[in-house]
């Protein structure tokens, strides 16, 4: 197998550093566009044999050194007994929200085996059809992020449902923050059950929590998952979106892997906690409509912001977004690969 | 005068922690609705006496220890040839976009007296209304995040075509970004002519930008303009949103006050670059959704954080929003007053 990632993960030796994208198995393939035109998206996640040949797709034709099961961080709350729609246009909504100690008492966790099997079925498929080719990565959003989208009832702008929530009635909010922990840690163990590799967790909504109600709502949840997976070596990636002011905090929840958006210097966070675990990013997914000789330029940069050694697994700083060129993003993937033996040499 | 907000700018001795709110002129506001039912936002802007009277509202309404023009950032890029369009749902719009070497070329550099004489004339008027009550703060947008509206045309999402000039046509970016840096100036000097007591520069699109892009676009220029504006005292305030990776280089913009957003600890920024700046902030505009007794909790958790002595500016970390109830501004306006005089006893 091609392990450049999971050593990596491990700040072991790599001969050059590994990269994959978040969001890779996207609309920005064509090839991922053809099947998605056949079937909506809740259609392909939950049809493991559509959802482990996406997964495929950009090992196979952009060259990523991980795989990362196609799925969504809502499937979670939909097993809960949210249902889930998916408007193209505006992004995941949930037809009913979670205000009330009501709403959330009605919430169950859910057994993956039964709720999320299509999840399970997806991973092991996936694992077959890769062959060893490439480690497969499975993922959850946190506690925080997923309580966000239950609460709000899909994304927002001012965040105003959970905030309230989290002010006037705290109470309510830790019983939805504890039945989601459950949820995901269980998911998780799941997903390494039926093979995956290394796993991450997406805290997206991290930015919106000011540092002290971070650690509260966010990171002692992803913290109390963390220490308690039963894991054989997989490592394991939390990635807080806009808790740049956490990083410290955040390499301390037991994350081997710490992966960070774009508004921050590799450099400074190698410095601040390189010593404790390895460093996921952070190319922004904008700088991916440049040329690809301008993309080259930019990857290289960030290979130098991190410097000789190990411990680098690169990413971008989000998800690719669904109109970025192809061969950008090719590009990308190959300046990685070309540019980084050099820092591994010694 | 009511100068607490001056002197809090200067790092002087105040009794209390000042409060001003960043588009406290606004529709949360029943009054400012009011006015806004009989007149377009834009003729609101256009228009000195509905400029100044929406300005002093929060004045008399809310309390506020300072008061700022009514206005909007895109008023720069209109004087200089654009046109501009307010959509109330989804926000400011450009019917043309900039480009190309073509379209920076027929931007023009606006004279303020001429182009922009409205918004002078708004903080004369202004000045007479507040008879001395407060102080009255001019501002601008950054030239970075003024260039990436017109050259989006609008907000965006993956600012594709600012990032594309960015990398793959600087020279063009440069000559946009220099004309900007120019016209803001004017329009800042401008506004210190008509009397206004203080400045604040927006760079709300700095999060976009990676720590060195940030620095060489949207730094350097408002370095540029900091440092050649003819003061007499007035200070000047920087806000990079989402650009807190770089607080120690915006500390050294000239700026006498740096704004700052939610998403870092007052504590960790004051032991940054207080002992060169004042610094604004940063409860979250979301928190505004809260209770009024919470709104008091979390205003007392922020003044602790920054503790005794001087140099803060009480403020959310980003604009109000539109839909908060009224008293609930009041709330946190009350508190500061009330709960940050033990912080500057001694």
């Amino acid at each position: 197998m091609n392990d450049l990632f999971l050593r990596a993960c491990k700040r072991q030796p790599v001969e050059r550093t590994p990269v994959w994208i978040m969001r890779q198995a996207g609309r920005y393939l064509p090839e991922y566009r053809a099947l998605r035109s056949r079937s909506d998206f809740l259609t392909m996640v939950r049809t493991p044999e559509l959802a482990a040949e996406v997964t495929v797709q950009p090992v196979e034709l952009i060259g990523v050194d991980a795989a990362i099961i196609f799925s969504d961080i809502l499937v979670v709350p939909e097993a809960m007994g949210l249902g889930f729609e998916m408007e193209e246009s505006k992004g995941p909504r949930f037809p009913r929200t979670v205000r009330t100690r009501h709403d959330v008492g009605a919430l169950r966790v859910p057994d993956p085996m039964k709720k999320l099997r299509y999840v399970v079925d997806a991973i092991e498929l996936t694992k077959r059809a890769l062959r060893g080719r490439v480690p497969l990565i499975g993922f959850s959003g946190s506690p925080w992020t997923l309580a966000t989208y239950m609460v709000e009832g899909g994304g927002s702008r001012d965040y105003q449902h959970v905030m309230r929530m989290m002010l006037d009635d705290p109470e309510t909010l830790r019983e939805l923050i504890d039945k989601l922990t459950e949820s995901v840690r269980m998911y998780l163990e799941a997903q390494l059950a039926a093979g995956a590799d290394a796993l991450q967790i997406f805290d997206t909504w991290a930015g919106v929590l000011p540092p002290d109600h971070f650690r509260k709502w966010s990171l002692e949840p992803i913290f109390n998952i963390v220490s308690r997976l039963h894991r054989d070596g997989q490592p394991v990636i939390v990635f807080c979106k806009g808790a740049n002011h956490a990083l410290r905090d955040i390499a301390q929840t037991g994350a081997d892997v710490v992966g960070v958006d774009w508004a921050v210097d590799l450099a400074d966070v190698r410095a601040l906690i390189g010593d404790r675990v390895a460093v996921q990013g952070n190319l922004s997914p904008s700088f991916l409509y440049g040329s690809p000789g301008c993309i080259r330029r930019e990857v290289r940069a960030i290979l130098a912001k991190y410097g000789a050694g190990e411990g680098h697994v690169f990413n971008l700083g989000h998800g690719v977004f669904p109109d970025v060129p192809v061969d950008h993003v090719r590009a990308m993937v190959d300046a990685v690969k070309e540019e980084s033996g050099v820092f591994h040499r010694g």
